[in-house]
């Protein structure tokens, strides 16, 4: 999609009054957060790469959802591929020794040409930074090389990852200094990527079979106390609050008091800020599988009863995720309204924002024509309209109004930043752990 | 300079032939070459930014001139700022020390506004990149901060820049954690800048009032022979041969035995070269002095005849530099003939290249209506019109042919990147030294 088809949604709230005092100050102290984001950056390295999904209510911006493995390079403004291209040069740069051969491991769904389309963009621009590149699939029964062809006359190859010792490879001799995982791992750590002399990264510790939502939003409300600390600002303004809850059976009905009662006093904590705040929708919460991905096994409640009188066929979607993992454990996280409209038909629409090492590097609005305010957009079938960002949120301009669009994309960049960085104080846990 | 509006340059030579082999060397070993860069930027940090001039004549493309306080960041394509931000970004970061305010330090001239231009828009890049930044003046005369409007309403505003202890400041308070130098020291290194516990980048070692063009031109001659061997090119098809000759008094012809030898013997190495690839063109050489910049003292010549027979007027434009420095030692060129032309008048065209740390960041064309294929472009009084590229030079496109756009600019990028490997040497030989 061109800059010129590109137009930018609509922020359709009648109550701007706290979110433009919100951009303002964004703006205002521009020099002091890149200051404080430098800081951090010294002391946390930024992971490889990451996409974080955000709901702008208006009175309140905050990420739902931090993606380690992004899919969706494809949806990206062509404008800045050479951003992408110098920030992949800076983020291999970072890793511990040099790399000229990469293979990039790839989700296992071969049919999925949206996906395959986002891999061959990514291997694209990872080969225009100067790397030799080439497609490792992880699928069992894959025995050779296979070709699959994608829109517009390209097709992408998959080799099958062999191992010799401690090295993976891929074809004759094609032995590479990086493994990047572009699969989230949802199936568990597979036994040939452990214990390898290879650079693996994102690490096998942030894959969806370790890594839980809850860990994520813990860091982040840290990231974000730390951050609205610098111009005192109410942290509830850019987090969504959560609780969560373990040892949950949906089919067996399992866990339900847990669920009623932190449901019920997430609701309650959010109402009071939404009295504070003079704002009149009603509270919500989102349910998520603590290890889930790809919008699956979330749902929206506004009361505790709703979930709790979940049907047989509601119940049965809640209880597996993605590669038909149980489902035990649940976040129950703040609803954050959309307030985002675009086009006629005011069509829901979800920023995503991409950041490659800690750079952002653009994103796009998810667009749903079925969907209201208060539910998720990455929902299972979606058929969302990809519009990329007309702009790569990197720098505000402060000539234009708080709510200008370079202005609002500054703002989306520094918030998916916050995000990045609660993933990179992840990363630092979990190979503490691991 | 709008995209659209930015044609490029055509390339009007019947010597194709070796280019579109070298072209097509280049672009068939991209992986090789951007590896063997990767390795030489981590042994030798790059330049905080340089500007290369470059001469394409088809059969061969070569760095003529390398500036490490390059102006003219005005000419670049405004779509590739976001590029230039990031690539600050990464600059700043390799400064040994944490930084949040800049002074950038600009040349004395307050009457052009092409060059202030080009400051409000290098110190604007800066600030988007998340820094305070003001600009400090050396004037002597200025005593208080004074703003100098430039066209479209903006203007920039120079402040003294004052000392207190070994630190500088400008304005109250306004104490830098770098010095960032777009003044190229031509009248000296200046004593408010000595020894200072600040971050000086460029260090003032590379001012011209200690560095030599043949110290730039050995340094690019080795790192052309390095990068040569990688893909088994000779290395005369991206370097200048040169000769240089000290104690060099133009106006009292003092000197001149020196000057005969070498332009004789620079010219017949050049024309033994014309002979192994049948080119047709007459061999000139380019005298410059080894100091000087901004296009002063610099001539061309067929023979050393010609350089001998300079009437009083030649000599004296010849006699001294930039602020008046006079001219003992000369720079003796290889001229190479610039091949590229613009419009229906077929206007010759010389592409200038800009770095950012060690990132290509885009560039223009040179162009000038009253020059020949042999000539300086950036001649005294020169008015060129800066065409802006429409490409950024980080990577080519192996599915195009050799020759197209994105290829060329590409190898205008590498070629670029060879002269900023040349000066990053000698900023470390210059520390050494100083």
């Amino acid at each position: 999609m061109s800059k010129s088809e590109s137009p930018v949604p609509h922020l359709t709230t009648s109550l701007s009054g706290p979110l433009m005092h919100l951009e303002e100050q964004f703006i205002n102290h521009q020099a002091k957060i890149e200051s404080w984001f430098r800081e951090q950056w010294r002391i946390t390295q930024a992971p490889f790469y990451s996409s974080v999904d955000i709901r702008n209510a208006g009175y309140k911006i905050a990420p739902v959802d931090t993606n380690l493995f992004p899919a969706g390079f494809n949806n990206l403004n062509p404008e800045f591929e050479s951003l992408c291209i110098q920030a992949i040069q800076q983020a291999v740069e970072r890793i511990d020794k040099p790399v000229d051969r990469i293979i990039l491991i790839p989700e296992n769904h071969t049919r999925n040409k949206f996906y395959l389309t986002n891999v061959a963009v990514l291997a694209s621009l990872i080969s225009k930074a100067g790397f030799e590149i080439k497609l490792g699939s992880l699928m069992n029964d894959l025995t050779e090389p296979v070709s699959i062809p994608l829109d517009q006359g390209e097709e992408v190859t998959l080799y099958p990852v062999m191992r010799n010792d401690n090295q993976i490879y891929v074809s004759d001799g094609f032995y590479p200094d990086l493994i990047l995982l572009n699969n989230d791992l949802s199936a568990g750590r597979p036994d040939i990527l452990e214990n390898l002399t290879q650079t693996i990264t994102p690490p096998l510790s942030l894959g969806w079979s370790n890594r839980m939502k809850s860990d994520h939003f813990k860091n982040y409300q840290e990231v974000a106390n730390e951050f609205s600390s610098i111009f005192d600002l109410d942290p509830w303004l850019i987090t969504p609050l959560y609780r969560s809850c373990g040892e949950i059976d949906f089919m067996k009905r399992e866990g339900n008091s847990c669920l009623e009662s932190n449901v019920n006093a997430l609701l309650s904590a959010v109402q009071q800020k939404y009295q504070e705040y003079n704002i009149e929708q009603r509270p919500y919460v989102v349910v998520k599988a603590e290890s889930g991905t790809y919008g699956m096994s979330v749902m929206t409640a506004h009361s505790a009863e709703e979930l709790l009188e979940l049907n047989r066929k509601e119940r049965t979607r809640m209880s597996t995720t993605k590669e038909g993992q149980k489902v035990t454990r649940v976040l129950i996280q703040e609803g954050v309204f959309t307030n985002e409209t675009w086009g006629p038909d005011k069509t829901v629409a979800e920023p995503v924002v991409y950041s490659i090492d800690k750079n952002v590097v653009g994103g796009f609005y998810r667009v749903h024509s079925k969907k209201g305010v208060n539910e998720n957009l990455n929902s299972p079938g979606m058929r969302f309209e990809p519009l990329a960002f007309d702009d790569c949120c990197i720098s505000p301009d402060i000539d234009q109004s708080p709510d200008s669009h370079v202005n609002r994309f500054y703002i989306y960049g520094v918030i998916a930043r916050l995000a990045t960085l609660a993933a990179a104080r992840e990363i630092v846990e979990g190979s503490v752990e691991s």
